[in-house]
């Protein structure tokens, strides 16, 4: 429950009398059960769920006080205690009873937070930064959680490193690393496998398709576990007989990715880390072709904050998670991209992902 | 384009001049390289997307005018053209181009439409239910799609009939049935796959764990695919030496969707279908136990409209596709649902998801 004591300081610190979350539910309460969570700034907090979660909250969720709504009346259970209105005005209810008149939220859909407000007046405030600078700081509990997910991820690019040969397909090299991962207990994918081979290569965002990978190219495979919630994402470039071109783009990748690995430790700037891999691929002349930002935050979701890019303000904090991931582009030529995820530590970092069958 | 063309008659009808989605970019173009389409009524489509996603855009996207963005100054490839500006201004720059006053818009993050509309003045209406309408009748590419998708789910769900026995644990089922889906071609599941065996069958939300099957209980597997973007859903519950209740729950479960689904045709109400599941249920003295809607519209999304429940405002139609997929939850004794996705017909339906392992 620390999550809940630090949110409950926050509020305070904001002179904020409750908290609505509908996008953070799982973070605060360990279950996607929920619809929202209400915490007050004095008091407990409260779990709100649909009807046919009830059970499944009562298991899982840290916070006791679980109420569940239906929208529609019907038959109960013996025993079972269900509020028969729509979740805004479970939500209004609730508020009501703990009397806030200084509500912050996290966001969700426009029209729900004006129905609440319509049943509950008091000022409510748009405030997801609130829970997100909580988040980017993982608690040690979420850093083991994070290492394990990362593990996992590791196990798929080794499973990946013995498949790579000419003929075999992009799909089949996805499905064989995605079930790999899956027995070793992620719970899928927090983004599509992407296995990158030839003119793919030089797509950022390609996926796993039915091309066959052939010599002379260079092969993208960005993959990702998930570990009760937490994400780990992770980039290696493979080669076939390749092209003295595509070595050199290779090279520069990885130089830039130390490049930039180098410089983080806490307190200095997202942006001091960015410019360290795009200064590194400039001066190699490839400047041109790398064209995303080099890095982003990993929690329960696979893009979080912070982020790393030219015009970042964020700055690097010990505990926070993020991946460092240069890549060049040529179009005709290949596609390369390196990409880990780490932590930041006080003087440095630690390295989450390690494949070491890749070098 | 059709769709296009379609989203350009309701414009008219409406008195819109344009329309700008963010949410709906993978319907309107065919790819999931957008950032925003923005359609005006006269005149051609326009494809918004960040610079990193400028080939794949040209590669995938049905729509050819395509415009990228980079919130940053960096060096640009030869002949590549790159608006140097955030996302919000390029798709303001292009509304102030079409020069259009009437804009309707499908969501998105509020203060990213303030932003907009700080630079370009215009009357911005909310109206997700524009497209939403355009999508509940699927198109007949669509409903092939919808069809392969559902047909990689029944194969996955043959696999999980051959794994059903006692001290298998419900991940090493789960595993292998995605396994099998990703050769067949699925891009991933749409859900987490759900193997609910014993205590975690009366959770309608389960998901798998490390628990082994055992005998005297009822293990329910939901699945879906994702075929080019289009989702599938199927559940079966099997039974490993049930009690006498269970093999009543599991009959039960199947007379409701039979009842639901002879009602199914063009022009019956959501609702209508809804009240036969429902009323089965009730008739069997298990309507307590049943706590979820019938069922759902599945399309790009795995929960789209219309939606089959007690208060549904909804209208079959031919073309809508669709889940039926009623469920009876016993704390102590199990949990059963029998699902399968639907295609509305003029006088009865066509069931998209068979798996002919399972009776």
């Amino acid at each position: 429950m620390k999550k809940i004591e630090r949110l409950k300081e926050e509020l305070e610190r904001r002179g904020l009398e409750a908290y609505l979350s509908v996008r953070n539910t799982r973070y605060l309460a360990g279950t996607t059960a929920g619809k929202a969570v209400i915490v007050p700034v004095d008091g407990e907090p409260v779990f709100v769920c649909s009807r046919l979660e009830l059970e499944r909250a009562r298991r899982e969720s840290q916070i006791r006080d679980i109420r569940a709504f239906s929208s529609w009346r019907a038959p109960l259970q013996r025993g079972e205690r269900v509020f028969f209105m729509e979740p805004w005005q479970l939500i209004a209810k609730v508020l009501e009873e703990i009397g806030t008149r200084a509500i912050g939220y996290d966001g969700g859909d426009r029209n729900f937070i004006r129905k609440i407000r319509g049943l509950h007046e008091a000022s409510y405030l748009v405030a997801p930064e609130v829970i997100q600078n909580l988040r980017m700081i993982k608690s040690p509990e979420e850093l083991n959680l994070l290492r394990r997910s990362a593990k996992i991820a590791s196990l798929g690019m080794n499973r990946a490193a013995e498949l790579i040969e000419p003929g075999r397909t992009e799909l089949e090299i996805a499905a064989e690393i995605e079930y790999e991962m899956r027995r070793a207990g992620s719970e899928g994918t927090p983004f599509p496998t992407i296995v990158a081979s030839g003119s793919n290569s030089w797509l950022p965002h390609s996926t796993a398709t039915s091309r066959k990978l052939r010599n002379g190219e260079l092969i993208v495979i960005d993959l990702g576990a998930t570990f009760n919630g937490y994400a780990s994402d992770m980039t290696r470039t493979f080669a076939l007989s390749p092209t003295r071109k595509q070595l050199r783009i290779l090279q520069v990748v990885k130089g830039a990715q130390r490049a930039a690995l180098e410089r983080i430790k806490d307190g200095v700037t997202a942006k001091q880390v960015d410019a360290a891999a795009r200064k590194f691929i400039g001066r190699a002349g490839f400047g041109q072709f790398f064209n995303h930002g080099t890095g982003h935050g990993v929690g329960l979701e696979i893009h979080e904050a912070p982020s790393l890019y030219p015009l970042s303000r964020d700055t690097l904090r010990s505990g926070m998670v993020l991946t460092v991931e240069p890549g060049i582009y040529i179009p005709g030529a290949g596609g390369a991209r390196w990409e880990d995820t780490i932590a930041v530590k006080a003087g440095g970092y630690e390295t989450l992902t390690q494949a070491d069958k890749i070098l």
